[in-house]
């Protein structure tokens, strides 16, 4: 075929044409765009218009004959794109026909189409033999600026607490010893609390500035530095001291916190026994009041009622034992007492048994131990009596008569440390996300061609798609749990039951979402992911746990759909359904609309990017998801099955439904958080990252929206083409977007993100 | 309401009436089958038929207070349920109507309508308020039995292999210390092959049995000891001495492969190098022949290019050295060398430098390590010469004109060593499985119920969905790979290039699974889960790399999905697309008809159950994902894309493909080996294990099948609802199915399986 020329004003538009018809989705609406920029050409005469309307046909695409011609005369113009100028296409456009374009201005409408189109170098730099002058990373965004809106308001706080980790103390080695990484763990926490950040949660007169969500930011912090070090702190500040501030009252504060707070009187939580992981409310060990020497006396009932794997154990002089509390002969309920556990040299204190736990996945670094108690007596002041009291006459007050109630509102008080485990877990997502995205972007990978050099990793479409979703996934999870936080502490809003469950959620999705994502990085890392000295190894063996403490995971989420199920009117926490079935007797109807077919086969990208169609289409899994779920429990309570056993029956419906809430939840409150941001490239890059997250998930669920017909085939196909695109076009910001967490320099130890 | 009393003729079919109206799964063909059985039934009136009928309609199905009344009526009979029987249900109704039964004959007619619906205690003795003498195990299937299908044609090897690893050197301990846990490992190797295990798979003049396929049994075998051990056998064993033996010729053999099956002569295998992960053929190390002393000089160019990982690097004497082999001046590809790298005293030998590779995620037993070669010289004679060699005169000669065939047939030689990774992932899944189950039957978690005690963990609809799924693949992939390894070791088919991608497929798909398995396992069982003593978290850390040696999964799945394309024509491993392109240039047409909308919405049971429907979806999914893909890559080539490029654009569905491939083969393979079992029970549970694997694969890939069409959304539906019941109908033979593993109770050491 011999080569065709074209005109300079035919010529300008080539670029454009080719990358158009070389992408897979072209859209009405992405036609619509180039249709109106052309027509309002003044350069164009009426000939080329038609000229180049007719290539813009979507019933009569250009042949490949035509396309290869373009190529052609794109390859052999010899002008080079630069990746890094405002509208790369537009100027490489204006550079082939630099001889028409030296006698005329630059045309404006180029520039439009590259907009409108959101077309990016990394869309089409692969279809061009030409020369790229490019930069692996971009700088249009600063690293900087996005870490000053992940900090918020703690930025201080969070500066300080960083620059603080810059101590050799918290420098990262390899601790294969348990007792000795125990040792070094220990005087990590002890340096902290000298530095006052122990007791960070606790009331001022306590050494603390009452600050539970900068507590939570150093937490998510505290990762960088090590998985042992995060739960022994948390151990130490959150459940011990935070079971005196939260279950004591001043005379226990006064008592024992500000020494709490400094690590100077070390403590455990020992609530989970053996035999009753899940099942706070079904834990055996006893704590019965006797009038005769007026203190309680704490027992550990059978060999399987022990308390387990309660860390610190092994350090602690004392703990906050939690065990069924009997008055006169009556059953209380689970109430939390102050046991001292060892004495001043260090040996326990008689009727107490303490096992190490041994080794471990991870978290080797916290020592976890089973404790049994043998008939050990403590004063009734050790009773810690917020919620429930023995008077001196050895009767039981409380100001919350219904038991079930006192027992949740207790619990309620302790839901402060589920957001910072999900916290935790975020923090070892971002870490490994940061080694892995550092990596990518240096290694290169073998590719086929002889002339140029090979690929950095990062520039694989599979490696784009297995990291970026993960990244914009850390950005909607951060927003999510600084605001349940806020929520959390807002003392404005006593009843915290909505907000409980809704964190019941959220740690389950975010843990599972951490642990999903460590595993990604370390194969996207090889071999070099699996040598602790990458740190990845550590983090997986670390954050493993998390989705099973602090709640069960499941569990966790049976929990939320109960909530949803009865719109958060059920007693939270409880394993009894009939609050639940009550609330669902009461009415029930399916609101839902019929989907309307154009709606579930709307392809284009404006649709598809809308925030409006992402909240629809969660919004409506949740719906569905609660409408079927009642009517199935309905059904089977009609038939007379036991609640029970109707509960049991729809178990993973019910998980699936805690699921979707939980998405919903945390894609809601990031959109809300980007509502309220200034216009500008920040709120634009947010606002992709959000689409991605929404995509993403939407499409980790497609099977679930297709069998409802809420999607179309080709809907859901579209969704999964924008999703690849997405990644794309993040790629040149990939880096500043994992620096953006913000993880200290002297805190990336790994050898390979370097 | 008043209660109903019911003649004993309708009683007795009152509790199948119960059952299957509560049931999700009322479908036309299991009416069908109570219609046809009351019809013939002669104990019944025309009066009492139609009545029974009519509770038969789903268009009016039976009222709620109907229902109720059914229940009560069976629940104040107070007859207890027998779970144990063969006709739980028939007995059941026979000893509900008593009195009537005492008179008549047992009726044959309730009998046949259990057997045809398949109903099983599981599916509704939580209905029933009445009491039930249960096992939480069935008996009807032996675990011996079972194992020894399993173990097929290598009983008799496997079964004194497993009495070996019941020496006390194999018991499980744990050890931190890589250095004494490297020395306890040397010493099980040494121990094994003292007993002749380590030279199994060689020739018979070398200790061996020539028994590839045996050997790969005890591979998996060895997995209940030790991951570490596992892997170093393997290096030592497969491919050190694998080497000498497939790549090395005779004078090699008699020199080394005795010594080295008796692990007396301990050698590593170094082809990986650290800037070269996975594209052995550009690898940097040299091995150039040097006429003047008639050797051949190894060296490492630059600093990035040592060979990396080198399972053994510590202990060895020797290494079989990848590397570009240059004589006269011309590269002739990659060869392997025997080079010696330390002396008797095991001091490293001049010009070799060897760094341990330090703490890993696991293994920890196995000592890695990197090498570096500077200028070593080794006599000409060392060059593993079986597939190309230097003669006296210093010339090179090979039988293998073209350096591509050359290079892939000298790697096909070590595809066996992919199996055994496959296999020994498998073993740790089996063991994780195992565990988790054992410890799923004995766990009890809380439940609301006051009056009955806690259930089992494994009674939990979401327990049972999932570890179900994970035991039945495991089936599956054991005779899938029995399979692979008959083909690879068949020397009646000298071609492998089928076999080698098929194993490429196998692989990842198979080492994915272990992994999630192995996950699953640690989840189920909760915090136990994370201590070392319970073994999980050891699999977790040791089968994690399996993704990523002996071929990084991804990497491997692109190779596969590549041989797909070329109907298994293109070079094996080539990382070149042109003979894929000629291929795919050749013909290309859709053979795919239209699915009929009949077919894409039939729900019945003995469709859904039906290998023919698993096959067709499976083999539909691989045409459709081929043809698409290959329509992709034309287009994108005749638009002038470089072949490079367009492979990359479609990297994403190549993934897709290589799964789908691999998944369709494991299942073919499975179900051909249930095809030639006698009749009989163990090839119905065979059968459902399939089923099983089949409909839950479906299940994970719903949303492309559904987007194709395929699937209708209530197909989609009906299947996941099959998936649950499935394993509910499995709940009473999972221990046996798990035992049926063979794990030896001496290697089974984990406190919560016992």
């Amino acid at each position: 075929m011999q080569k065709k020329t074209y005109s300079a004003q035919l010529l300008q538009y080539i670029p454009f044409f080719y990358v158009i018809w070389s992408d897979d989705l072209v859209t009405a609406s992405e036609i619509n765009v180039v249709q109106n920029a052309l027509k309002k050409d003044p350069s164009l005469s009426k000939e080329q218009k038609d000229q180049l309307l007719g290539w813009l046909d979507p019933e009569r695409p250009p042949k490949a004959a035509e396309m290869k011609n373009w190529k052609q005369t794109i390859s052999s113009s010899r002008v080079k794109l630069v990746e890094s100028v405002n509208f790369p296409l537009a100027i490489f456009s204006q550079r082939l026909t630099a001889h028409y374009y030296h006698e005329h201005p630059f045309n404006e409408h180029l520039k439009q189409i590259e907009i409108h189109l959101g077309i990016q170098p990394n869309h089409y730099k692969h279809l061009f033999d030409v020369e790229v002058a490019h930069n692996p990373n971009s700088d249009y965004y600063s690293a900087r600026e996005i870490d000053t809106l992940l900090k918020g308001k703690h930025a201080k706080l969070i500066d300080g607490f960083r620059a603080t980790l810059n101590d050799p103390i918290f420098e990262w080695d390899i601790h294969r010893d348990k007792e000795d990484f125990r040792e070094v763990v220990l005087d990590q926490v002890k340096f902290l609390a000298r530095r006052d950040y122990g007791a960070l949660a606790y009331p001022e007169a306590y050494g603390g500035t009452y600050d539970m969500e900068g507590y939570a930011h150093m937490f998510e912090n505290l990762m960088y530095v090590d998985g042992s070090l995060t739960i022994k702190f948390g151990v130490q500040f959150g459940l011990f001291g935070g079971s005196i501030q939260k279950l004591g009252t001043k005379k226990h504060h006064d008592k024992y916190l500000n020494e709490a707070g400094k690590a100077e009187l070390l403590g455990c939580f020992a609530m989970t026994e053996t035999g009753h992981g899940s099942n706070v409310r079904g834990i055996r060990t006893t704590a019965t009041y006797d009038p005769a020497t007026d203190s309680i006396v704490i027992h550990t009932p059978g060999k399987n009622d022990n308390k387990e794997y309660i860390g610190n154990a092994l350090h602690s002089k004392m703990a906050s034992v939690f065990a069924q509390l009997i008055v006169n002969g009556k059953n209380q309920g689970v109430h939390a007492i102050l046991v001292p556990l060892r004495n001043e040299a260090h040996e326990l204190l008689p009727g107490i048994t303490v096992e190490d736990n041994g080794y471990k996945l991870g978290l080797n670094g916290v020592d976890n131990g089973k404790i049994w108690f043998d008939q050990v007596a403590v004063p009734r002041e050790n009773l810690l009596n917020n919620y429930g009291d023995i008077d001196k006459e050895g009767n039981y007050h409380s100001h919350i008569k219904n038991p079930n109630k006192r027992f949740f509102t207790m619990l309620g008080t302790l839901v402060g440390g589920r957001i910072c485990v999900a916290r935790a877990g975020l923090g070892g997502a971002k870490f490994a996300l940061g080694v892995a995205v550092k990596h990518a972007l240096r290694r290169r990978q073998f590719n086929d061609s002889i002339k140029i050099q090979e690929d950095l990793l990062m520039d694989y479409p599979s490696h784009q798609l297995r990291l970026t979703p993960l990244v914009a996934s850390a950005y909607v999870y951060h927003f999510t749990l600084d605001k349940m936080m806020e929520l959390y502490c807002d003392e404005g809003q006593p009843d915290k039951r909505v907000v409980e469950t809704q964190v019941a959620g959220l740690k389950s999705i975010i843990t599972w979402y951490a642990n999903q994502s460590i595993q990604e990085c370390r194969e996207a890392c090889g071999g070099k992911g699996y040598l602790l000295e990458n740190r990845i190894a550590d983090l997986k063996g670390d954050v493993d746990i998390f989705t099973t403490f602090e709640g069960d995971n499941t569990v966790l989420l049976l929990l939320a759909a109960k909530g949803v199920l009865s719109d958060f009117k059920a007693e939270f926490n409880s394993a009894g359904f009939t609050s639940v079935l009550k609330i669902l007797g009461m009415q029930l109807n399916d609101t839902l609309t019929t989907i309307n077919p154009v709606y579930t086969n709307k392809v284009d990208k404006e649709h598809l990017y809308n925030p409006k169609f992402h909240k629809h289409a969660f919004n409506y899994r949740t719906k569905r998801l609660t409408y079927t779920l009642a009517m199935r429990i309905r059904n089977y309570i009609k038939q007379g099955m036991p609640s029970y056993q109707a509960f049991l029956k729809v178990q993973t419906h019910l998980l699936a439904l805690g699921k979707a809430y939980s998405v919903e939840l945390a894609y809601n409150t990031f959109t809300d958080y980007v509502g309220q941001m200034p216009e500008g490239k920040y709120r634009n890059l947010f606002e992709k990252l959000g689409t991605l997250y929404a995509l993403h998930e939407i499409r980790k669920d497609a099977e679930w929206f297709l069998e409802q017909g809420y999607l179309g085939g080709n809907k859901s196909k579209a969704i999964r083409q924008r999703v690849e695109r997405l990644c794309t076009e993040l790629r040149p910001h990939i880096e500043v977007l994992v620096d953006g967490f913000g993880i200290p320099e002297h805190c990336m130890s790994a050898p390979i993100a370097r």
